[in-house]
Order: C-alpha cells, then structure tokens, then sequence
C-alpha cells in the first residue's frame, strides 16, 4: 500500500521573502499547514471545520521539523508535495516535500495527535479514525 | 478635553522586512491592530477577551488607511503612539503614528464599528459605552 | 479606454484568520501587494524584479485604504479583481475588490509612485513609463 | 563554560493566533527568528547587517525543529530562552524555550550554517568565528 501524495503549486511572493531576497523560513511553514489542510480536503472532501464535525475531534500539532536544502526567491514557481508519512495508535506524521525544477528545496515533518471531543466538546484520549487508515493509502 | 495617547516602543525585525530591505506594509497594519488591543488595555484594564464579557460586544474594522512618509528597516526603534480620533454614535476612528527619531514614518487611522451581543451571542446594534467617552479622553 | 482586470481566485487559509474565526485584516493587505504584482505580470509579462531592470524604476506604496463590507472565513473560495484606477504624472492607483459569491467582501485602494534609477542605481523622480498607459487600457 | 542564555519577554497578540484561538503555530518561527537576532545582539553588540560587515559572513538556517507541549493564547505573557547549544566547525545549534508561569510551552532548535564572504561578496566556506565561541560561553 502507498500513501497517497497530494501536490498543490504556487509561486513565491514577494512579502514571503525576506530582506536577503529568499523566503522567511516561518512562510515555509504556512505553506506546509495549509498543504495539510488540503491533503485531507483532497482525501477526506472535507475542510477543517467540517472534519471536526464528522470525525469529532481535531488534530493539533504537537512536533515539527524541517531542513532546508535549497533557497526559493520570489517569482519561483514551486511544488508542494504532501503525504501521510505513518499512522500511529493516536498520532501521526504528514511530510512535505518544496520543489523546484525537480530539486527539493525544503523537507519537513509535522507530527499531529488525534483528539476526540465528547457530547460536551470537551476534548478526551481518542484513536485516529478507521476511515482515515483506509483514504490514505491504497 | 484631549484624547489620551498610548505609545509603545518596538524594534523593527529581520522577518517584517522584504526583498528590498524595509518594512512589508501589510506588517504595519499588524502592529497597528496590535497597538489598538494595547490602548484598550491601558485605558480601560481589559484585553480583547476580557472588553467582550464586560462590555458585552466587540468592535470590528470596517475601514483603514494608510499612508507612508518614510521607510523603515530592521534595527529600527519606532515608537507607536496611538490615540482614538473621534467616537460617534456607534463607530469610531483609533489615529496611529509610528515615528522614528521624532519624525513620522507612517500615519493610520483606523475605523472600528462598536456591535452588541444579546443574551445569546448574537450581534445586535448597540452604542460605544458611555465609559469609554469617559475614558478615553481627560 | 477600458481598464484592464486581471482576476485571480484562492481560497482562504486557517492560518489567514484571528481567534474570531475570520481573516485578520492585515493579511487582505498580503493578497493585494500580491494581486498587485500578478497584474503586472499579466500586463507587461514581467515579474517586479524584470520590471525593475526593464523600466529602470521601482513604484513604491505611498498610501492604501480598505473598507471591510463582509467577513470571509477559512475555506471560502474569492476572486481578487485588481486594476489601474489611475494614472497620474508619477503617481497611481490599484483598485482592488475582494468578491465571494458575488458579493464585493473588500476593497482596497493602493496609491504608488514611480521612482527612476539612475545609473549609479539611485532613486530620481521620473514619470510613468509610456508603456503602462498603453498596455494597462484597452 | 555554561553558554549564556538571552530572555526577552512578550505578549501574545490576538493576530498571532488562529481560528482555534490559539497562537498559529508558524508564528513562534517568526518569534524564534527574532529571539535568535536579540541574542546575537546581546552578545556581540552588532545587529545582523552589521554582523555581516563584521565578521564577513552570515549564518542562513539549515533546519529546525519544534515541540508543542503547551497552547498559548493572546494576553499570555510569555518569556523566550534562547542560548548556544554547541558550536561545530561550521554549523551551530540555537536552543530556544517559550515559557509561561515556569512551564516550558515550546522548545524548539535552529541549526544554522556560518557562511563566509570573499571580497566581491561571493559565499566561501568558512569556519565560525574564534570570538562567537570565546564570548557565547561563560
């Protein structure tokens, strides 16, 4: 089984680099949460809010790491390459991959905990839901 | 009777600048939206969270502006003197200068809109608490 | 002679919005400098920096001003519609409008001025380049 | 020798925390980043573009890490710990700690790269300077 990647492309803007001319690296990780939000939007069809609806619970971030390998400029037109990296019992990790022309500029982990929410929405120990085992690889 | 003044002094980082070197607008605006939840709590003792429950309502943005007379790098000491400019029935102007070594840099005004909530947290029209008119100005 | 729009679509980012659950101001202000520069990308074919070699000048925010007609939220997908107001001697507007549904959420007026270098790279005063007159009407 | 640890103290601010209410997480990059010029400064005396005049070189970030152990939120005063925690040949570790009422929230670590620069500018590889590690440790 595979897990499944979910590539999205964007160009580097100018208010996302800094006066040395390259990316501010905490931008690189605005672009990484958002690639996450879009990996389970491409799998899953449902956004943030409509997540914690259907799967009550939430995913909040508890580690990150990233390298950086290469420097992107504005005007760069990049590749964000996301994936489900390993489920855990109650945790997991989504890896991201920046690219350009072929090259992987940034390489970067996050590790999330899945949370669940009670009949109160108070928050409780919960395990990551079958469905997602399921959508993410094949 | 004089509008009271709140200053706050910060220093200018790597990260607020872009690839020419100086200040990224949109990051003026955060300093200013930043500034106004200051001169709230030096005026009336309460943070953003705090005015809400008290004054049961909060006051959106409807407008801004701004207008740039000098340019700022990192390592520059602003100072940001923030001040309301005017309260009306149910809206109201917050003035913000950021000055350098006594010279203007920048000039923002803000226009905020004061909404009530009902019993059960829904917005309703409502006036600007007659304490702040109080308040704000000696 | 018509102004020329050009209309970009995105969709709002989790990391875009406050506590409130809406987008915090400042960053409507990151997606206009951005429509700003992809207008006259799309216009004149070139990035700011090729602009800048091109046209031997830069254009530089002097002033901005928004009005905030409607909340947008994580997940709602806009059009940023962005133009040139104006052509002054050497100063000029880009008007902007945020749209969901239909529906103007934003907008925004930016006010830039042209600045010449000279050959030591030098700022001058200088007047709008013939070119953008031409390209930016039809 | 223990390395010398710089804190600097601040508030949370509501723009720096997302729709949860809780501060988004790429924005303690941004307080790091900083954290590390305010070391830098307070040891060597030298901002970081005097820094590169100085000592004829930068230091450009290879990777970082960060653990979430606790949620912050706006109002909350916090302090940041930022030290030296091992000097290599030509790459070094900057610690940070984000703390609030004595419990450790964030730790995170920066690994950066020393960088030298020949006459015309060009990038050169290069040892870290002898007076970093005589003036970080005490």
């Amino acid at each position: 089984m595979a897990s499944i990647t979910n590539r999205r492309t964007i160009t580097i803007e100018w208010g996302q680099c800094d006066a040395a001319g390259i990316v501010f690296y905490p931008r690189y990780f605005e672009m990484i949460d958002h690639s996450t939000a879009v990996l389970f939007q491409a799998v899953l069809g449902v956004n943030k809010k409509q997540l914690q609806e259907r799967y009550k619970g939430d995913m909040p971030l508890v580690g990150v790491n990233g390298k950086f390998l290469g420097q992107l400029t504005f005007g760069d037109v990049i590749d964000i390459d996301s994936e489900i990296a390993e489920f855990r019992g109650a945790s997991f990790d989504v890896r991201h991959r920046i690219i350009k022309d072929g090259k992987v500029c940034v390489e970067a982990q996050e590790t999330r905990v899945w949370i669940g929410f009670d009949e109160n929405g108070a928050m409780k120990s919960a395990t990551i839901p079958d469905e997602f085992r399921q959508k993410f690889f094949n």
